[in-house]
């Protein structure tokens, strides 16, 4: 038996359920998890679908389903649950997300493969190697910027990437880049956006005070920090907590979201929707 | 346009989806929200689709899903969403249940229809007819328990009751209410159950220095503080909190998950399979 | 027996807590709760001290602790527990805030003496009727701004009103009052601040697609959402609620983190320093 | 400058902080931390005080404080917050307790000397190794479990050991051992106790259908999953999560839990009280 995740999207119309179930039951499959929602804002239909199957191939899987659901127009996807969703993970000095990626990723709770870590710093790179995942240095200076986006690129398309955690990387990526991978690259933001945007969100939020301070994972855009969201978290402050109390008690909540946000990631549970997501989650 | 919501429970087998899709194309149906799931444990199939149609009538939806889902031999339910569930509330003495219930309801953010307010005393007549909900005195004791029953048996089927609500009504129903009533009748616990079973659990949480205490909205069984599980939800305390604190604390969060697992009721998002409840939640 | 609750606050320097302990031993007094912080930033020291005493009054208590700490040139208050907090809620059309904190109080839940609520429309009238709780209706309208706001003074002085509730109240007070009442009003904003400034907040939330909204009470000062923050908290949303839903929903945390904030204020469990408040939560 | 932490725990009486507050102005010392309770089932005072003095040694300090509280026959504890505990870690098979605790370390968050790791498995032992932290394996047989509590209180006497971690370790401590090291052994429980006790928490959680599980870190004493409770939280988990998905969920809060007490206990922020423990959090 095979499993196989579909995903689809195209503009809501009456049938569409149908027509995918009927492509379903044509490919011998069974619906094991079936997730549907249609966008009032945009009229946009999502679905995600995981069916189990004894006798279609993928390629066929792939198809059947294109050929029955064609006159939707769809952006569709159909992927065997069995090949993982191929990553990059970039870094600069702080490896606390990292190593908790990379822990669960040994540990068999993030069905991801991790194909190299890339850091415009060196520091990371002990963390890479004691968990076996390749370490790629791009350093980046004003000058550099543009070789340095040159041979991500390269990365990515050489090693067939699907998507890429960006886990405190501390560069801001151009816009260019930012549009050729559009809903493909992951961020996780040391605050509950929108509240402190910018730099040293921690000292921002110990200046106003505020009682929970957060983390948000969101999709990169060329519009800084202001990328749909995925996932966010908040943990209980008090007044005698110092900036430097709230970086490490950050901490802990960065690397739990970013965590959540790739699983998400890897299980196809994610879709964009305008400026907003839409979250299929179990 | 008509907006209606069918749930199904049936076991599981391929088809269903389609088969259920199919009939909601034959009534000029568009699927609004579907949810559907396979419990492992037992193989139940149950799914929740709710649905806009201008052409079919309640009856003709009822007629055609019926039909077309025959095969499954299914746990079938259609209803219009205009016309809200019909709720008896139960209580005993204490009106914070109660009183945010009714608040919901005249607010608008509860779609229930509270027929009536049986209490065994008759401490919360006031905010039912705050509220203009009629109230009923029935009396327990010992001696009168078999009629207290029957009467409430009668109220049940002449004013055509959906579900019963025990808002903390500290009366025990006999197995045969609780058989007869099977999955029809919600009750709130004021403990976050399985930890402490019986009486003053507050006090229980208080003796054994828990660091959050809780609340557990569940079915009613003839097993007492046993049946499936609706919703739960906690709130971190301190030891700097007395026995008396933790009840005064706990009412809010007795009265919230009370009120959410209304609402899910009333919304017919809760499904019980085994000894479990699926909730498709929103 | 009588129990009295002392707040200190002075500059930080040696022998603070050994001159008020000492006070508290000359009064025959025994601590039963005692929390104290120096805020880093400013160098402020706070105290808040509950102890009881047999034999002093409570025009003794006042005379021995101000004497023995005169030297401190501190900000002192001393009160009898038994005596609560009176307090003035301002409403406007929305009721679910000033309800639940009648509730409250009616239940014996917040110790605190409401003494009026004031409306600049009539809606909110019945509620605070069924509480017992006099209704003054002060309109608001561009030409009688001033004159009401000479009411309100009035109220407040012949009152002697310890505090101000704005429970969704919708009218933004004059520069002069906040100055003249500074830490003396608490506000509820319905977002997770600074998330969310102005209006509409929850629709700005949907529009963002954020995955948690919030509540925020906080003190009012002329700078629109920008005092000092009581208390916060928030609740997980998902994509699927629209932002009628986020409005009903908010309704809830705005509600439960009003009520944390008013007994925290009817504790004197609240200081302000600088931007910062200070919280001695139980 | 030297910063010290006073814990003091004794009967309570009037007069104890102004007692110590003497003691620590005869020190030159200046408060920057300080909380006491007082139990009210037991009676006990407890306080926890932490000042900064330029002129006093750890010797001097812990003279002074005994001679000025000597009359009120108190458990003290005076220590320099420059030396850290010393603890030891004692693992089974699993190794995310573990991890996380020596990673939080290394990262400069969890102020404590983890002086060894013992395991009844060499499983932990790469992980130990990794963070330079020494390996001992202590097997545990039906026929050498009374031969490694022995190995086990010579290590611990050896070096100095303050406190000990069991982070999922699963070999059950004998009663001696556990009297003789009261209050000095925590252990983390993958379960919201008392919920779940016993094997296999997670497994019943799931038979049970509850709607959160939780982790509980607690005192070990000779009555099995029943020692003061230090920290307990829970994570939301729906219908759709297996077992297999709950104890992945699981680890997740397991590890926290285990590291915000261990913290706690690094900080001496913990007390016993009876079958309770107070908590001085920051």
């Amino acid at each position: 038996m095979s499993t196989f995740i579909a995903t689809l999207q195209c503009p809501d119309q009456p049938g569409i359920v149908h027509a995918a179930s009927a492509a379903i039951v044509e490919l011998g499959g069974n619906i094991l998890e079936n997730h549907q929602f249609t966008d009032p804002g945009t009229g946009q239909f999502c679905m995600r679908t995981r069916f189990e199957t004894g006798s279609a191939s993928l390629d066929h899987a792939r198809q059947v389903l294109a050929e029955r659901l064609d006159h939707l127009a769809p952006r569709l996807g159909v992927r065997d649950e069995e090949q993982p969703r191929r990553a990059l993970i970039m870094v600069s000095t702080a490896d606390h997300c990292l190593a908790d990626l990379l822990y669960r990723r040994e540990r068999g709770d993030l069905p991801l493969d991790v194909v190299a870590v890339v850091g415009n710093h060196r520091d990371c790179e002990p963390v890479a190697q004691r968990y076996g995942v390749p370490f790629v240095e791009i350093p980046v200076t004003a000058a550099s910027k543009d070789l340095a986006e040159e041979r991500l690129r390269e990365l990515i398309e050489h090693h067939d990437i699907d998507f890429v955690i960006l886990a405190r990387y501390m560069q801001i990526l151009s816009p260019a880049l930012c549009a050729d991978l559009k809903d493909r690259i992951i961020n996780i933001h040391h605050s509950f956006l929108p509240g402190f945007r910018g730099a040293r969100p921690y000292h921002q939020a110990y200046e106003r005070g505020v009682k929970l301070i957060g983390a948000t994972a969101h999709f990169v855009t060329a519009d800084l920090d202001e990328g749909p969201i995925i996932e966010q978290d908040v943990v209980r402050v008090s007044h005698a907590r110092r900036p430097e109390d709230l970086v490490a008690l950050g901490r802990d909540i960065e690397r739990t979201v970013l965590a959540r946000a790739a699983t998400l990631m890897a299980q196809d549970r994610v879709t964009v929707v305008g400026r907003r997501t839409v979250i299929f989650s179990q």
